[in-house]
């Protein structure tokens, strides 16, 4: 069962539909003036006026793309290269983002201010991971006046990965009081709620509202300043680079069509859905954190992480039982650092699973998930001991060298009130495993310290101590022990 | 009867099949780990080997991109960074091209190296199209030795407009000796004729072989440094921006395979039909010039240009007789000036028709656009007389106005010996219509001199006399008679 329709869903049937119509009579150059290409530009003004209708967009505002990434690239390039060329060396443009945005603006706003001199200013959010107005009101002002040198915002619509709803509508009065535009990255939202009204540019991305790959779509407000910083090219306004892709674009507009009359009654349903699953999760798998807004959230996005249990190994037994989830931990494919969202929420990024409903879903498909989830959870958390073994052997091995070492800090030193754990070289979530196995071995009122050199434990050892209701003390670098070393103090309370 | 191939043809069936196949199994981001996910990898990867085979590189030096377009911006900005980064400052680096490249290179071109303080240095090419090759090895060294500031050149592989081979094979060797990696534009070549086998960059695009819209292939061969210029994407070895649609990319794939099993002899077929359409044409069309190689050519490309007849006009006659072409004319669609092609050629550009025979064109279709175009072409001639009215009424004016003026050259003027033609603020073709309808007014050894501001004067006013044998002297700038205008001097000869 697929559940992470946030990463692209199977194409919608309306929109197979249209594309194969489209591949009948819109499959000409829309630029040629004979009967194929006129008729493939009616079908793309067509198009366009459609998907500006359920955007709030004017049709010339509205120009498609290759994919929802080259929208982003080309609207933070377009933005940013005509406040820098009109701003001229004012010392270097700013772009500031919220800290959970896409990875795509992340890479955009930081290659882009890079490009022209300037920075990437990043905005904290809460531990929601809704951004924080009152640090991006300061990052958009220079001593509380507005800063001529901020070329930029960019704050989501929805969090793509814990589905909490942005404060859009305060972050572009902000914006237009200090003079700058802001970029809304709409591409979780679009299909799924309203589409977000205040902004100078929006994104989206088709494959996410039930269209076909290779359609973006980017909204630029008349009167935003806009400078293409790729090749001439007179196709869409400039404004992306490259042909249009006529049938895939009305596939596109027919899916995002059908969604949009049908959104509110799948939204509420999803809602439900979403509310069973954080209830049903919180109370069937133990040591469960459920993260992101439980209110102001997308309707189809839950994300929550399992205590001592390794993201990706959850992923493949899920996968095995037959159900497609994703994962914002680390140790996960090709990454090596948990996910920028949960890192700049602050909270666990270990046995991380995000469900996100694709539009059909049923009760019962929800149900058949939650019924093997806490087996599935469970059995990760067994396999546990095998890799515990491994650790304690290595720990017993560091503790005897230890014995022939002066280095108090080697292997694992017991006393009345202070406990070391060595938990160097090993992956999340081991070390949060040995902190949790060796917290009792300190009275109440002792600390405990873990040696580590996985960055996932300064997420999860803070993330652990607020679950446990432990005092995190904080960490401190033991070069002598690697240039990674650092030792997590924490205080037993109870 | 659509007979404009080369700007894309419709979906090849196979194309369209193995779509919707891919809609089922292919439709996950290939970068996830579940089942989905691993299935659209596996597709993609053998649809990266089907192409890669075709285009004789390896898979890992193979990537999809968004269009053709995207794969040229890719190519010259990731190779010009990485050199120009390498080289460090020697005053700019230079991107040489052959002047008849497509737009998408020449655009590339100019503003990458533009964005890394450089320049594009043009490579003339023959009456044919065929790029220099003296030129060519002289643009790529300074003073008899390679020079570093060459950091890419570009020969396409055929022309897009008029069909010429471009020695490709000589142009690598002029590469290699200097050091310069070449970047080879396959685009109008690939699926009609063997791939090229000498380059450090190769690019194609889909549509141009019965793909669908939106794939490009962009292959890089091993060894060639290559420095992404946009922000930073995990995708593609990040040669791309931007996501793989992996169903458009299987149906891109199984049209090249399909197309390069019945290559030869699709290709000896339409060669034939070519040569056809080149005799029939010279035979039934007077005054009219075929352009490019009559024998180094593709198979399915032929272009000519009629005299006295406007290619905006002839473009709407075909179209309303059911025939779909292209032309290189200016005064079509959106374009002012003639097509660059033509314009580095030197051939005449008005009244120009392009015709490129999509994949099953049978010789009953090319007869009965045989059987049409010479009506259409004198229909298209007749329209003139009411235009030369107009002509001559504005001309009559002009005399009249000339009659109270002193300066010479107003007006229209006969002599025994010379003669001026006042064509300005009139667009091709009425400056050769003009011409040819005078030059008769001199004695022969006498010579007329045309006044003229379109610039497709400057390209037609030789052309024409080429055609007819005249002599051409020359050109002045006028500057009494307004900014542009420009008298151009003939000889009558016969």
């Amino acid at each position: 069962m697929f559940l992470d329709a946030a990463s692209g869903e199977p194409m919608d049937p309306v929109a197979r539909e249209a594309y194969l119509a489209a591949l009948e009579d819109g499959w000409a150059d829309a630029d040629r003036l004979y009967r194929e290409g006129r008729r493939a530009r009616m079908l793309l003004d067509a198009a366009r006026e459609a998907v500006a209708e359920v955007i709030g967009a004017r049709p010339d505002e509205t120009v498609f793309t290759p994919s929802g990434t080259t929208a982003i690239h080309a609207a933070v390039a377009g933005i940013t290269q005509s406040r820098s060329l009109r701003a001229g060396g004012v010392g270097g443009p700013r772009i500031v983002t919220g800290a959970v945005e896409h990875s795509a603006v992340l890479h955009a706003a930081e290659f882009t201010a890079a490009r022209v001199g300037g920075e990437r200013v990043s905005v904290p959010v809460s531990r929601y991971g809704a951004v924080d107005l009152d640090a991006l009101a300061a990052a958009l002002t220079t001593g509380g006046t507005a800063s001529p040198a901020v070329a930029l915002a960019c704050v989501q619509a929805a969090n793509h990965e814990v589905g909490t709803l942005q404060p859009v509508e305060r972050a572009w009065e902000l914006c237009a009081d200090a003079g700058v535009p802001l970029l809304v990255d709409a591409a979780a939202a679009l299909g799924r709620i309203p589409a977000p009204r205040y902004w100078s540019a929006l994104c989206g991305s088709a494959r996410k509202w039930g269209g076909p790959s290779g359609v973006g779509v980017l909204a630029v407000r008349k009167g935003t300043r806009f400078a293409p910083a790729w090749p001439e090219d007179e196709r869409e306004r400039g404004r992306s680079p490259g042909p249009v892709n006529v049938p895939a674009v009305l596939a596109a507009a027919a899916a995002l069509r059908a969604r949009e009359s049908e959104r509110d009654t799948v939204a509420a349903r999803h809602r439900e859905l979403v509310d069973r699953i954080r209830a049903r999760v919180a109370e069937s798998v133990p040591d469960v954190e459920i993260v992101g807004d439980p209110e102001r959230r997308l309707p189809h996005i839950v994300t929550f992480s399992c205590l001592y249990a390794e993201g990706e190994a959850l992923l493949l037994e899920l996968d095995k039982a037959g159900f497609s989830v994703s994962s914002g931990s680390s140790c996960t494919a090709s990454t090596l650092t948990p996910s920028h969202v949960l890192e700049s929420m602050g909270v666990l990024s270990h046995g991380n699973v995000r469900v996100s409903l694709p539009w059909g879903i049923t009760a019962e498909d929800v149900d058949r998930f939650l019924d093997v989830l806490p087996g599935v959870v469970a059995a990760v958390r067994a396999q546990a001991p095998s890799t515990l073994t491994a650790v304690a052997a290595a720990v017993a091995t560091a503790a005897e060298s230890a014995a022939s070492e002066p280095e108090p800090t080697t292997g694992q030193q017991t006393s009345a009130t202070a406990v070391v754990i060595n938990a160097l070289g090993r992956k999340c979530p081991i070390p949060v495993i040995e902190l949790a196995k060796h917290i009792d071995d300190v009275p109440i009122g002792g600390t405990i310290s873990v040696l580590a050199d996985d960055v996932a434990a300064r997420l999860d050892i803070p993330a652990w101590c607020r679950m446990r209701e432990q005092t995190y003390l904080g960490e401190e670098p033991v070069p002598e022990r690697g240039a990674d070393a650092v030792a997590y103090l924490v205080r037993r309370d109870r």
